[in-house]
């Protein structure tokens, strides 16, 4: 039974934070251990002679703390979460690490903006996004020289995921084809879904999707002259291209290369960027270049599917841009991402099988790992998910071909420590796998020549 | 020509604020007036040896403050804005009046989060919301009857608009037709479009919309037993129910009726929330409560449309909400809200033609007028525009019949002396429509009698 915190009517401290308070204690000196039951709401409200609300709204800390789990209608659990070493080591989401997030300056920006502007970003706004978020964008991508004020224009989306559903649905004929490079982002393969195509030469394709620069999953990056050739193809074939440019700026190595968009591709080209994977992603803010008439095509869509994009989180983001702490943040982003990337490529070299390829980024989130053939990805997931380490298969990355033998490696969220561990405990299971695999290798069958 | 600001670069401003302080003394002083252009940002910046992107800042913060408009490579306009009694007096939309916005609780409550959550609500999230809001709203709901934990969940959206997308996206059927009362608001047109029917008894309808209470944009509210047949209507003709109740809570006086689904809608029931209405319209919130198997539908649909909502609003407006802060907020709004219907009603009845009409809701933020036989509210509008003020004409709301007799009057956000001012201006303009309409009665054509 757990000891009763002290609640005092008087206090300046409103009564739910003081039981708050008083559980946590009960909590964290180990009165209250994982797993336990915290007393349902009603009968704490009772023994306390408070207001259920109140006993609700403390155990909602809790659970903002990580320190319960509210299960409705089944009650409250306490869960003391296992020290970091213990959580599972998660290759599997490309994303940032919020280690490191820099919570103060974020802190700092979040109150100016509250300060100057909160009337403003509180009532209802525009479908085309905030507007001086749109002027700063518009400017940057002037300066870069992706942007021509007499032809294009800007909307804000909600993340890149926004910018790809719209698409889809306002500028994408019933019927037509969209070209995709293959293994694509699953974000891709579930909004265009069997209008996609990995056949660059099929008929009937109205659109491109393509991510020039450290793609996900591969981390691939197009040549120069293959982003010429894509503009090419664009340009002559008039047909849409939809470029997603999220990842480029995350390079740890090497030279920047020019958008496809900046080397002519024609007269419907988009461009898509996004703050998720360079700031924060829980901050759901894209934005799409292209031409006039497109961008209103998309504005009108984006209006009657969610009027528009959230707007604490743009004015945010661009105070966050313009008082030069997204370029410190990004400097420190990049110092982490090229050690981790070095920490990756080290470690897979030592413990992958003979017979394994992967990919060699210089820049991104994600690299790509073959196994020997034969071997199934997905099979070894399941034992890696017992020694606490996760990845995601290949399946999840498919149009047309199965990629059983491959995975995307996350390596963007987890220390250089913690690549490290996860990939020494992932060695032995490849081994096995491979091993396994080689004893079949002779009765694998055969693509049929054609 | 404009006196350039002293910049000073060894003081702790950052130099963009200097600049912007300097110009914004520039503007309030008249050295610079409404209209004027801004240099070009390469020219400031030449002549003050700054980078151009410093410039840009300053201009950017001139924006936010309406003192300047951007207009993408056209340049920088100085804006001095009119004073609010020259504004016009807009009751054309649906929103919650920022006068009434409790910004420095907002500012308190965001503090708070930025201060415990924020490593939290900036990294990526779950497509179904932030769970600590997801369980504060799930135990308010089964308080109130409207939840059973056994067999519902819970979707947050961005604002009610993107469930109303989602649900058409993920739940109807190609073909499938939607049963809507008219006159409707129009994010629900544009989202059904050809799948919508007024006719209740058309066969072949596989789900309805309905607002039971303060309908936009008449007002309306159903009676009881009005919501007792739809939910009969629902649960025998096994209809999938999409019940919008966003409005319900901004009422002014009498009786709070049950939701229909609390009625017993059958096992298809959803019930769709936001903070929009009640709290603000900028932080895009709402959500959608329903059987367990729809709403996981619906967060599949969610998660390929934008991952997921904003996680900083979701965790500001539980705070707020938790807190008790929306209550109060909420409490103040009904007092506001009370008086600006009443002196709507008033003055309605003062300065319509005769044989006008007009519903007399009792809470929520619009009502419907209906000017005499042969009236065109579209032609009154351009020139009410003339005279400051703007409503949204009948055709907007208008499924199968015109409506051009109509229009919405959004009372919620103008203060009662603007009220009175609006609708003074539009009275003579009515009266003179009507005379008009009145002189070309007799050549109207009537409805054919079948």
């Amino acid at each position: 039974m757990i000891q009763l915190p002290q609640i005092d009517g008087q206090s300046e401290i409103p009564v739910y934070r003081q039981l708050y308070e008083g559980l946590k204690g009960n909590i964290l000196a180990g009165q209250l251990v994982d797993g336990d039951r915290l007393p349902p709401t009603r009968d704490l409200a009772q023994q306390l002679g408070l207001n259920r609300a109140t006993v609700s709204a403390a155990y909602a800390l809790l659970e903002e703390d990580g320190l319960a789990n509210g299960q409705v209608g089944r009650g409250s659990f306490v869960q003391n979460k296992a020290p970091e070493s213990q959580k599972e080591i998660s290759f599997s989401t490309s994303r940032p690490s919020e280690e490191l997030f820099p919570l103060e300056e974020v802190r700092e920006v979040t109150a100016e903006v509250m300060r100057r502007s909160a009337a403003q970003v509180l009532q209802l706004g525009s479908p085309l996004g905030y507007g001086p978020l749109r002027t700063y964008l518009m400017e940057e991508a002037i300066g870069e020289g992706v942007f021509d004020p007499q032809e294009d224009d800007l909307l804000i989306t909600s993340g890149c995921q926004q910018a790809l559903d719209l698409i889809h649905k306002a500028l994408i004929g019933p019927g037509g084809l969209v070209y995709t490079e293959e293994p694509v982002y699953p974000g891709v393969r579930n909004v265009f879904g069997r209008d996609l195509t990995v056949d660059a030469n099929q008929s009937g394709i109205e659109a491109m999707i393509v991510t020039p620069s450290f793609r996900n999953p591969t981390g691939y990056t197009m040549s120069l002259s293959e982003r010429q050739e894509i503009a090419e193809a664009a340009r002559v074939g008039r047909r849409l291209l939809i470029e997603v440019d999220i990842y480029a700026r995350l390079r740890y190595e090497g030279e920047a290369l020019p958008t496809i968009r900046a080397l002519g591709a024609g007269t419907q080209a988009l461009l898509l960027r996004s703050f998720s994977k360079i700031a924060f992603p829980g901050l759901r803010v894209g934005w799409v270049i292209g031409p006039k008439a497109l961008i209103q095509k998309l504005a009108t869509a984006k209006q009657w599917t969610d009027l528009h994009s959230d707007q604490l989180s743009q004015a945010i983001l661009l105070e966050f841009a313009r008082s030069g702490k997204l370029e410190k943040h990004l400097a420190r982003v990049l110092d982490a991402g090229r050690i981790r990337l070095s920490t990756t490529i080290e470690m897979l070299e030592r413990v992958l099988p003979a017979g394994s390829r992967f990919t060699r980024p210089q820049g991104g989130m994600n690299l790509w790992v073959t196994l020997p053939r034969g071997c199934d990805s997905g099979a070894v997931l399941e034992k890696a998910r017992r020694h606490g380490v996760s990845y995601l298969p290949g399946r999840y990355f498919s149009v047309s071909a199965p990629m059983n033998e491959s995975f995307r490696l996350s390596f963007a969220g987890q220390s250089p420590a913690r690549i490290v561990e996860g990939l020494k405990r992932l060695g032995p299971l490849f081994e096995e796998e491979a091993k396994i695999a080689s004893r079949y290798e002779d009765r694998l069958p055969e693509m049929a020549m054609v």
